[in-house]
């Protein structure tokens, strides 16, 4: 299924107005709105392949209905995003759930949708049906050198399907660790990982990246074996200059600021990207700024701040994905959601006053660094979401004309209501 | 120091073309600002004696200077408070910090800033000079009776200076608790605890409440005799109908869903009120709306439906009060940052879609649900609170009118860089 | 398949010199060993039927070999460990996992084991092939009266089923709640499950209890309607004398006080009993005392001293369940650890001189009631433990028996490598 | 006030016959009885003088009696609990509370009761009286030049008092951070850090360390610019081998693998070394092992196998210090209490069979590993300590020795009941 052209045009007139209106109110408050828009139709954030279907806890799922039954209409639900919003430009795969058949048809498909491949992602924290070794004590810290073997083989040959569809990243999530003292000796944990790591490294073309992403706990409850930013690092260091460590919202212990390791591994050259999401309690999984947007804010005032320090382009230089669970809503409306939030929360960050909130530094003038910081954050910013969108051909408000439209009745019809896509 | 009405309408004059502009483009997104204009009116917060004063950490105190050297200076700061934002229009005493001298000439200076007394404090987690009996081991919950009787006297005392000024109610807040497994006996502890509080209930006029004012830990460090909102409901549903449980935002475990408590204690007739504050980490203290302004939202979402749906009147039914320690910034700055976060967050609860909301949760339409609540969160309700403020002859931009106006200087110069608020 | 007797004798015998060496080790520490052991020796934990079977994550399972395929399978495990140990001498039914064709030869089964049937529990957390409505929004607590109307049916159901086989009690844990601000209303989410529960309420036997578990999150995620013992106890005192507070050790916010809220219960003569299992993050749902056992200690000292406070006898007043999660460890070892840990915490608890710790406690002494919690929680108990299954018939090391005996061999062989008990 | 050599040898004349027989108890379960006994005469736990004081909270402190009123009476105090338990050797001063006037005489003094003079401390979190600029804002991290040089002259005075004394570490715990969003530059106050210790170490003697310890929040509650062991290990990296990261037990967010930690450190060569105290819901300070003593087991379980591993001396090349907050009990009970219990988890981690759990850790068998960590933990290794107590000429029972003699009132004797030590 595509949206028509003339069918956003249509919805975009019929709210043309009132938007006019709203714009023309954003636009007193500050005189960089063009610069903004120009950022926020240059900016993208790739669509998980597995975000498309209906997630679930250990507890159960309760599927949704029309979810796309192959990677083709996983690409075809991320084109619908795109069209709708401008901003869902490339797709992230994870193998084994979305190893292609035909690369050069995949690749066609993508870009009738004006879609890239975004960073590939590889599995070692399942087993596949007829696999040889289990990965139930982990994969490339194992303690038995073919279960490292096994898994190592694997991120090649993720690194190999990604090259074929012009992904430049190779994003390695590990659920190794231990969910008991003594389950696991920490340094040769580590040193396994590492050693499996390097021979992955190895692998990657010479324009690649390694994102090597950490998580403090789920799904084992004692130790991670990249359990913090500072283990990430660890790693991405010793492993060399193609290596980077990326920040997943959800993936750290409560309460961290997360926007303070944004600035250090921005400092350090080594920041890989990011997986967004919210949380309340863990790694929830919810929709980007359902929890806490003013936190989302933050970090995107230090990815402005600290991209702009090293001079680095905001739309191509970093990492951009969703990684949430759609457990209770309709994916493609809780996907509209995220980008969204993403959105706003990086043009209230492009609204802050940089200079002003630098002499307030200076000056340890810290109400007046609050003040400038949420006049940013309070400034409704929606009105230049929705111009970037328009400007590009995208709709006013995506999730309405979505709904309006009737694209879920749509899938459903043409898929059927009791389709499962591959995924958690 | 007194700020003159015709500065403050000098101030609002030459901001107010630009107000206009922007009350106008909120006016177009929605047809109930002027019913939410006039809840804005009349909705006050108290200030606590103690919040006028730099507050410190056990680490130690950074000064600041100008601070109020009594119970008429500390009347004073916040009858300047009032005038700037209209909604500081009562103070909250802390005894023995605050002891007046003479009942008549306090209400008289309090009532000359339009201020009225809000519930009295007392204070039995420290020991005075001269004080018979240490409250090392607790006060209400102590196993001697003596020092019980000392506190409950104490208690009682509060309630009588309080009575003479005009307040309605006592809060009690104990430290009492535990700091090492072992070192209590529970039941014990929370029996005494009840019994002590049943004698001072007794002393209550009868149109006074008690507030019992929970909180999870510090400075006990392993149990808190009214440790959470559940324990706090036992004592008030034992005590009797002019008990209820007070919540200070950081009295809770880390990630409590306080709305949803907010929400209960409103069902059950037994919410006292709130004290308003920001925290990352544990009770930490900051300004209202620095950390988590969603948060605070939720809060007055759920307070705003939960009122209505008992008919209370948001201005007068419950207490409110601020309770945070400035230790890095300007006591009073701090305070006017808190309660313009605080007009907001209701100003945007006012602005939820009350009905749409009921529909969304019938159709068990969670998408929708969070874009009923942020599209009132995301509304930039700035121009209503100021537009409440002009009305009632209160500045546009308090904390720009203080600044201009050099209200702290002017403090040092008439009390000295030297002075020290009693307080924390 | 069963351990014979003389197994097991043989067993004894051959570690009996070691044990009384041991056990007369401890006979020199307190004067209290026969009482205790006697206690011990009639203290008995329920093992659920769900956790006979490997556990898993969201993001997967990693199955073991040798899982019980039926009802009948699960009651021989149940067998098989109380063989081993004598303190695993009931079973927890699970409806619909566990629904009996022929209750009668089920009694008689499980008697020749010595089993009884513990709690019953529902299910209205996952949805069940063919069930008319979803529970994807909630059971009890769903706006629409049919879905609680058949949550209700289910749940009165489960009544009939366990008391067809003797059970005494329903356990009610609820997955509802939400998982964004907004979705539910709090109250009215609270009066559904209220108004679900009088119903279940009425349809139970005169001599059965209702035990209301709660949980702080999982697998909502944002607001959790019977989320904290304040919540359950409402529910339990506004339903009735047979309805109680049930406390899982692994359902509480990060750090909470586990053993006040017990004692609190108890005082307020409303604690069902207990679900163990240890956790660092979550609800982990580990292997019990395998992270905290001096927290499970100091659990076990509020329950004895509590329950003889009532008179209450400490084996049949409460409920005791194993609640865990065996994702890595064979299921029948990890209850065989999750049972002995609990039996070392009671024994230690027993070990406790209560009356120098009052006298301490009366004394504020401290530094005292540590050294007396700390005697008796270092005294190496497991003698005491051995001892109590020794005198039963049961082993001395019932996991070193287990193994030596090749009872998962011999599960394996009996029933495949692919079997897959019914379970999360 | 010395405790007499035979006021000991009396004491442990008394108990003699019981220790044999539970030593003998001990004896009969480790062939490593001997070789653990000459591991525990050697190690030994510095004590900081600002330890011996009563501590507080920001919301009070409850003076003891008999405070330490001088470095002379402090050295005493140590040299007291030196005597007691022989495993208190040293002392960590702190500057500017401990300024010595004759070298020479603290040294002698400080010889004849055995001890030396472990890590000296800064303190930059604090203004003193007569400071010409304030540390309000940050010390090393400072936006001003002059005051980051003001806080480096002072590390750089304090390490020449260390050395005159024959300190050989400098430890640097910074209160530096923000308590707001936008308040610092983060990136900024790092380099700014980093850039002040650079100076710093270079005025490091050639065998000096610097201990650059870390600290999640508190005394700020947004950011902490030397927050995590991530941060800390970067500066130390930076630096250079001299500098090494600092581990105290409370100054990590909630539920850290603190243990994972220390391995990496140790794995690095980076780990300086441990302040020890226990908490439950932040830096509470609490006495090592009141809380969570198997925490305790499994750090110095990672110690045990990380040192041994790099050949290490256990006793000489790591720093040990308490630092905890005596707020309820008698500073030198509590420090009584949490060097026992330090020694406790020393003997346990000592007593793991090594060889055995890297056995079951190569076959993954989790049950096993378990087993092994309990089985060291659950023997009772008191004897043990007490026996390295007992040939070294301290007390068998510290504790009641201390409460039999009588020492607290023979110091408030000598020293008066208000006195008040510095410190926090």
């Amino acid at each position: 299924m595509r949206i028509a052209a003339n069918h956003i045009a249509q919805h975009n007139e019929s709210l043309q107005a009132k938007h006019q209106a709203r714009l023309h109110a954003v636009l007193q408050e500050t005189d960089q709105a063009e610069a903004i828009i120009q950022k926020l139709m240059a900016f993208n954030v790739a669509i998980p392949s597995w975000a498309l279907g209906t997630g679930g806890t250990r507890f159960g799922r309760f599927a949704g209905a029309g979810e796309p039954r192959n990677l083709e209409e996983k690409i075809e639900d991320v084109g619908l995003l795109h069209a709708l919003n401008n901003s869902s430009g490339s797709i992230s795969l994870h193998i084994p759930w979305d190893i292609p058949k035909d690369y050069a048809a995949i690749r066609e498909l993508a870009g009738s949708f004006g879609l890239s491949f975004d960073a590939v992602n590889s599995n070692t924290f399942q087993d596949q049906p007829g696999q040889p070794l289990s990965y139930k004590f982990g994969s490339l810290q194992h303690v038995n050198k073919a279960v490292r073997e096994q898994a190592i083989a694997h991120n090649i040959d993720v690194i190999q399907h990604g090259d074929a569809l012009g992904s430049k990243a190779l994003t390695v999530w590990l659920a190794d660790g231990s969910s008991f003292p003594g389950q696991l000796n920490f340094r040769n944990a580590f040193e396994n990982t590492l050693e499996s790591l390097e021979v992955i490294y190895k692998a990657l073309p010479s324009d690649w990246k390694m994102f090597v992403e950490y998580k403090a706990f789920e799904p084992n409850f004692y130790s991670m074996t990249v359990g913090d930013w500072g283990q990430s690092l660890l790693y991405a260091n010793k492993l060399g200059p193609q290596a980077y460590t990326l920040v997943d919202l959800g993936h750290h212990l409560l309460n961290a600021n997360i926007e303070q390791i944004v600035s250090l591994l921005l400092m350090e050259g080594k920041l890989a990207g990011f997986h967004f999401n919210d949380s309340k309690y863990g790694d929830d999984d919810l929709t980007v700024g359902s929890i806490n947007p003013y936190q989302l804010f933050l970090i995107f005032k230090e990815l402005v701040e600290g991209m702009d320090a090293r001079g680095m382009n905001h739309a191509t230089d970093l990492g951009w994905m969703i990684d949430a669970s759609h457990n209770l809503k309709d994916p493609l409306e809780d996907l509209l959601q995220s980008v969204e939030a993403i959105m706003l929360a990086y043009a209230q960050a492009l609204l802050v006053d940089a200079a002003a909130l630098k002499a307030a530094q200076l000056n340890n003038d810290v109400t007046q660094a609050q003040e400038i910081l949420q006049q940013a954050y309070r400034t409704d910013v929606r009105p230049l979401v929705a111009e970037a969108r328009l400007r590009a051909g995208a709709a006013l408000q995506p999730l309405q004309l979505y709904r309006n439209a009737g694209v879920r009745k749509a899938l459903v019809d043409e898929r059927g209501s009791n389709t499962v896509a591959t995924g958690l």
